[in-house]
């Protein structure tokens, strides 16, 4: 359903401005400032779908409110700036737990020297619900979009897959500072980021005449699915990675980048003419892949 | 609750930048173009506190989404320019009431000339919730803040009040063209829009040496309380009128407006020197009023 509600919202919002591009990108673009195009997009979190209050603490669930965002930011190579932050809290919930919970939200800010500029605060019978908007900046020469991959780029991670649900989705650091410095280098062609699984975060970055290769044993999986015998399938659909997908021409090498960042980029796949996503392993076997998603 | 809340964040988010003023107020300023500065808002609501899906359409919930966000530009005396819209859809629902619900997001958009540029889709077990993020521009020499009356100042609103309930909350029509032509009077001081309830949304405007005054047969009653003995206290109390509540200096007279917009400007009392809110009736006598809100 998700799918056909989006086909038919793009035959239904026809943009009629020339000031914002990005439309269905990690982020919209606002061309208001031409030397610094703003970066802006919105993500909501809730109960039971993106996390489990029975579980996981206020803190850890106002940390990923913000850093799905910061994901997205990251997914453009841009600089975040500001957040608005809605809450709808369950009914029950006392002070401490909403201020609890604000603090996860605030430490992440702070650590990416983002302002809460806004929001709305409401109370209900139903699930802890959390809706953030993050505004940000275009730094470098060039943001970098979902839909600018050629035939024979490589393709990238910017860390291991799979097994985010067994405690990575709330604990992981946006990939603001490697998106940022992969969008100072011209080889870098697409990217996005890793929300809905690799092979349908995949896909979204191929046009109609483009297809993809894997490489089964160079994709890296996350410590804690090493040794599960469904590790490559968890690795190719699980989502919530949240790391940077990208691709690039030949000329680009991760040693280009700076130390710290270019020790976790993996090489894991080829963009090719042939339609679809394929599997190849150690023995040249390809496999067809089939692009579905996580579902939360 | 709500209150304890934010008077922790007041203590707890202190602005950093320059670049942004007038949090706290119904929009946050970003001024990152100096001739030109951006306002930005976001409100969430949820079936339930905002609405009822069993009784109200879907188009009605997602024109109301927008529109009271449009609210809120329409209280800085602004122009709305963009919106970014997060759902989350109970899993019963279909395709259909999905874009019934967006139908309505976007004919309000198309009527104040708004741009959908991005968004989030979810669906979950629970009620449904939509975030929506406004984004939009000072037009006029000054946009309007909620801490800016003095005393002496007359007080007004733009429309009459009570009993929003009865279906005024779902087919109001944000204030934005009045707002705009108030925004280019010096004397208009302060401005609001009626959210949670006249006295309380009052009481945001005075600071701490300030009160009010209100005058009894002049505030104006929306017809459907007409005759109800409690009319009065519900145009009070009620919220949700989303109607303009502006102070102004002496020298201003509704009749410097466009005639299709003076008419609907009521002069309801005047700030002056004595802290509290108080209502005058036709004998002279005054009661104190208390600045509670309607609780959704």
């Amino acid at each position: 359903m998700e799918q056909q509600f989006l086909t038919w919202l793009k035959t239904r919002v026809a943009l009629q401005s020339q000031e914002v591009t990005g439309i269905g990108d990690d982020c919209a673009i606002v061309h208001n400032l031409p030397e610094s195009p703003q970066v802006v997009s919105t993500d909501i979190i809730v109960d039971q779908v993106h996390f489990d209050v029975s579980s996981h603490s206020p803190h850890m669930i106002g940390r990923k409110a913000l850093a799905v965002n910061l994901s997205d930011i990251a997914a453009m190579g841009a600089t975040p700036d500001y957040a608005l932050v809605s809450l709808i809290i369950p009914m029950h919930w006392n002070l401490t737990q909403v201020q609890e919970l604000y603090e996860g939200i605030l430490q992440l800010a702070t650590e990416f020297n983002i302002e809460i500029i806004g929001g709305d605060f409401n109370r209900h019978e139903g699930p802890l619900t959390i809706s953030v908007t993050i505004m940000g900046h275009q730094t470098s020469d060039a943001l970098k979009y979902r839909d600018t991959a050629l035939v024979g780029d490589d393709i990238y991670v910017t860390g291991p897959l799979g097994g985010s649900i067994l405690g990575h989705h709330l604990l992981f650091t946006p990939r603001i500072e490697i998106g940022l410095e992969l969008s100072l280098h011209n080889s870098v062609r697409a990217m996005t980021d890793i929300t809905d699984g690799l092979v349908i975060d995949l896909h979204s970055l191929l046009k109609a005449n483009q297809g993809a290769i894997l490489y089964a044993d160079s994709i890296p999986l996350r410590p804690e699915i090493k040794g599960d015998t469904n590790a490559l399938s968890r690795a190719l659909y699980d989502g919530e990675d949240f790391e940077l997908l990208f691709t690039a021409s030949p000329q680009f090498t991760p040693a280009d980048l700076t130390s710290h960042n270019h020790r976790d980029i993996y090489k894991i796949g080829v963009i090719h003419h042939e339609k679809g996503i394929s599997l190849e392993d150690s023995s040249a076997t390809i496999t067809k892949l089939t692009p579905h998603g996580y579902e939360h």
